[in-house]
């Protein structure tokens, strides 16, 4: 099976590249962590295969997330600490699988490259 | 104890938003099993705390991995497989801890953020 993982952007917030950086690692780290032991050994085995987005506003982000949750996709979102750019508690990104690269590519392949 | 993960980016390569995300998030991921179960636990139930640094060039962050490992500090070299922007094998950034803030902060305080 292939595995992949998707980390889906808000770009509205126009957050710097370290920044996004921050925020992609930990949602991908958060999304990992909710596929369990089994999936996540899979994808590393395979070299990771992980794919950044970016979607226009938090709107479009939460209806991934739920459209995510009702495919029984793990999913984590990350909401910002809020000590630099962004106030505390801004949802900032959205992590998807690693999962079966056909079921992530269902939810996103509408979406750009970030 | 405060945890703290870095993470630090070949600036030269010139790599995208998206492309330089993903090989953070690589870095964070490997870098963390490199630490071990008690560490990265424990820098996540703090919050995950990490930061995204940048160097010139590939000297710089072999000279940053070499004293890292001589500090037995957790460390992973991440290599892109090359299928996009970069030639396979291209080493793009270094992930280092979870390990203790101060000694995160001996080696990478001279560093400027992403």
């Amino acid at each position: 099976m292939s595995y992949k993982q998707a980390i889906i952007v808000r770009k509205d917030l126009g957050l710097g590249a370290g920044k996004t950086a921050a925020q992609v690692a930990h949602a991908s780290v958060g999304a990992m962590k909710k596929a369990g032991e089994r999936a996540a050994d899979e994808w590393e085995s395979e070299g990771s295969k992980k794919v950044v987005l970016k979607v226009d506003g938090i709107a479009e982000l939460m209806e991934l997330k739920k459209k995510a949750g009702e495919r029984k996709l793990p999913v984590f979102l990350v909401r910002d600490a809020g000590l630099t750019q962004v106030e505390a508690g801004t949802v900032t990104c959205l992590g998807i699988g690693p999962a079966e690269e056909g079921r992530i590519d269902e939810l996103t392949s509408g979406l750009k490259l970030l």
